[in-house]
């Protein structure tokens, strides 16, 4: 029987351990799912918002054991934990509402004309959804984050992988959301958990499993990716990635420079560095000191990262020594915690000119890491965003008068390479809102036109299905003439 | 220099030959639409839509010519083909206002609050598009069909591969189509062709095309949907593909069994068998005698099918061997134009148990050709129609009453399986309207949540970015508060 270990980043000892789902126990959750799928495809968004209410009140109710847990499990800090418990029971929230707020149904009605019949068309949960949550949001991208909450809206049951990061902690959740779902009416299967790598393998070649949920690293979300396109029935992976976040500081930006540089440290290390909306390169405009005044701002917040596990502690090291083989220079490096996971948090500084195919500075180095490229004319710059991978956000840098003469041309190109752009405004921060986009061009996600995060995370879950020629009664509710969920319908082309 | 060769299905000789594109070709044609990609992008949904009616105006104007070519080389007839250029135009106008409309672009406004920046939401066109027609319908499906007038109404220029069943259209449609645009002011590049079989597999492996339409086989579509898969930038590829389209009578059908018998025989031989909404699968009550009234009606009806090409009508022979190793008996059989490339049509009948894994029988045979399967009782008939692949279409065929018992659990039971279900209404006509879906669990599309026909079609060329504290001016017109587009707007969650 295999096990997975739980250990403290803190001291690197073990925190505890918990023993793998056999081959038969993943069968047995998935089976629950699919047995769920009807029930939960046909409870109301209003019953489904019960659920996750129960949910939501079940994480708040247990908020400081839940940061404790997960503090130990991950040494993000109690108060980020707290924060994030707190988040993850408003993200439940708010997907309930955006169920019952029904567009993600698409209802649209078009009556029959001399030429065409009756067509009715509405969105339906495609089922059983496979969710991996990441290492680094153990709450809001968890077994119990957005993926989760936006397929429990939509009528679509979930089977979570426990994140080995934090696996007492996935246990714990599951166990209160299990328990919380019950109580609200849930249907049996609604919810379920397995452990261990094996597991999670086996889970996206699952027959009953018809998507997959995904927030982590290239190499994992590629996998389960390829995973599913061997299936018989391929089924969608939506693998939020994220690759090396762009920002550009225009020429003007150099007037706030020492203001820029703070804000690009305290962006770059939050988190350890470990968020997927990290900026990890500056480009500047050459012959200022962006560089070193970077690294100035970096000596001066002097973070002291400790890293989720070993592993990306140890692979954030080696990523510094792979920029600087390619040729990249480092410019300060602040770190010293010694004990358990720590890494150091470092800017290195490289010519536009390294950035050419195949070198590691494209690459996202996941940490408290970051480069400074310098440009030398915005011919150069624009090069140097080309030769950058899609990702999940990019960051125009202005002089700050709102009138910026490069700001416009910068905020068209990185829309065309990126999910979101911001302006004077970190990218690090993803709020769980009706607008947000989070997601981005290959390889940042696996399917650019969705995203992880805000209401339309919902549409990830359902595929329309039109009904031609079909009895007002034989319809699901959400399509009948009396709308009894009162949703947003488009009648003959037009909204009402 | 290799090329492609027309040829007449009503003799089998030769109408004409095509050179195929040059590599260095490709690379050109590609290469002006990544050009023209942002100046299509820019363009206002009203003067891209001046551009579709231009084309569609260039349709009728030359509808006699173009039915005659395509009669020519499809063999489809001029009635029939007349009126399918007519559907065309239609439909360039339809997307055209669509575009208009404005709902693809999905605008969403958060203002700014206390926790969250302002955020704005706007769906982006992804840029130059592959497309790939189908043969069956060289004007609804072609080089000009959904899937062009779809991505040039939000702005994505289009490269379409000729087919080879209509290659002398392909380029006749094109060279009107490049002339319409420039004439109506596309810029350059907004439409390009390219001839031959390695044309198109370059097309989809250019690094200047950003996703790829196509309409035909299973075989055709999951080849172009590996090469895409292994691009180094993977784009989306809309295959829509089909397989067996079950139609389903109730016990309470039978009661009317001459005429569903005499529309299942329409449907099924409409447009020789060459449908991929065409019902392959007639499930029936055993014990009826639904196999030789469906047999009976054939005759009566008497068609003689002339195939596509030479290979579609060899294949349809085949096919109709194949299922008779696959346990079933021939019902009834009609044909004998014996010259050019006829087919027979056949209807076929085979007991529910033959329905096992693996089984022809559950493979879609393209052409006049059905398959009646007598099902013993309702739990016979449901592990049936869980035998069949997901499809395009299911029907349920019921006593007429409007009060059939079996209905409704038949409606839910094909709505998990289908994109469209239909009721006392053959499957085989796809309106172009609003609430139109012709798509379907994979391995009917390889994209079920997407559509190629109807309004939504135009959600498949976009992707959303978020504009994140970026000053109203250099937003996209679409997202900008002045809302120059009329478009409809979710502002802080409301629909306006």
């Amino acid at each position: 029987m295999s096990t997975t270990v739980s250990y403290r980043p803190a001291d690197g000892q073990v925190a505890g351990a918990v023993e793998d789902s056999t081959p038969e126990q993943v069968a047995a959750v998935v089976t629950r799912a699919a047995t769920a799928a009807t029930a939960t495809a046909t409870a109301s968004p209003a019953e489904r918002a019960a659920w996750l209410g129960a949910v939501a009140t079940a994480l708040t109710d247990h908020a400081e054991e839940l940061a404790r847990l997960a503090d130990t499990e991950t040494g993000l800090g109690l108060v980020r934990l707290t924060g994030e418990v707190a988040r993850a029971a408003a993200q439940l929230r708010f997907y309930a509402s955006v169920g019952i707020e029904g567009s993600w149904l698409g209802v649209t009605v078009d009556g029959a004309t001399d030429t065409s019949p009756r067509l009715v068309r509405v969105n339906q949960p495609l089922g059983p959804v496979a969710v991996f949550g990441a290492s680094n949001f153990p709450f809001a991208f968890g077994v119990l984050g957005n993926d989760t909450a936006s397929a429990l809206a939509v009528g679509c049951p979930v089977v979570a992988k426990a994140h080995p990061a934090h696996v007492l902690l996935s246990v714990r959740l599951a166990e209160l959301a299990s328990d919380a779902l019950a109580a609200a009416g849930a249907p049996d299967g609604a919810f379920g958990l397995v452990v261990g790598m094996d597991a999670g393998t086996a889970l996206v070649c699952a027959p009953g499993i018809s998507a997959v949920g995904f927030t982590g690293s290239q190499a994992g979300g590629l996998a389960l990716w390829r995973l599913a396109n061997e299936r018989d029935i391929v089924i969608p992976v939506y693998a939020e990635m994220g690759t090396v976040n762009p920002a550009v500081m225009t020429a003007g930006a150099r007037g706030r420079l020492e203001d820029v540089a703070r804000g690009f440290v305290g962006s770059f290390t939050l988190g350890s560095g470990q968020f997927c909306t990290k900026p990890g390169m500056l480009l500047a405009p050459a012959g200022g000191d962006v560089a070193d005044a970077v690294g100035r701002a970096l000596v001066e917040a002097a973070p002291s990262p400790v890293m989720l596990t070993e592993r990306i502690a140890a692979s954030a090291a080696a990523g510094v020594e792979r920029l600087v083989g390619a040729g990249a220079r480092e410019v300060a490096r602040t770190g010293g915690a010694g004990a358990g996971w720590s890494a150091d948090a470092v800017v290195l500084a490289a010519p536009a000119s390294a950035l050419h195919p195949g070198s590691p500075l494209l690459e996202e180095c996941f940490g408290p890491v970051a480069v400074v490229v310098e440009y030398d004319d915005p011919a150069d710059r624009d090069r140097a965003i080309g030769a950058l991978q899609g990702s999940l956000a990019g960051t125009v840098v202005t002089d700050g008068s709102g009138a910026d003469p490069e700001a416009g041309a910068l905020v068209a190109r990185l829309a065309r390479q990126v999910g979101r752009v911001t302006v004077d405004d970190w990218p690090t921060g993803v709020a769980w809102t009706w607008a947000q986009q989070h997601g981005g061009p290959w390889p940042a996600t696996s399917a650019p036109a969705a995203t992880s995060v805000g209401a339309a995370a919902l549409g990830r879950w359902v595929r329309p299905v039109c009904f031609q020629s079909v009895p007002d009664a034989l319809l699901p509710p959400a399509a009948r003439e009396d709308n009894p969920w009162r949703v947003p319908r488009r009648v003959d082309g037009e909204l009402r």
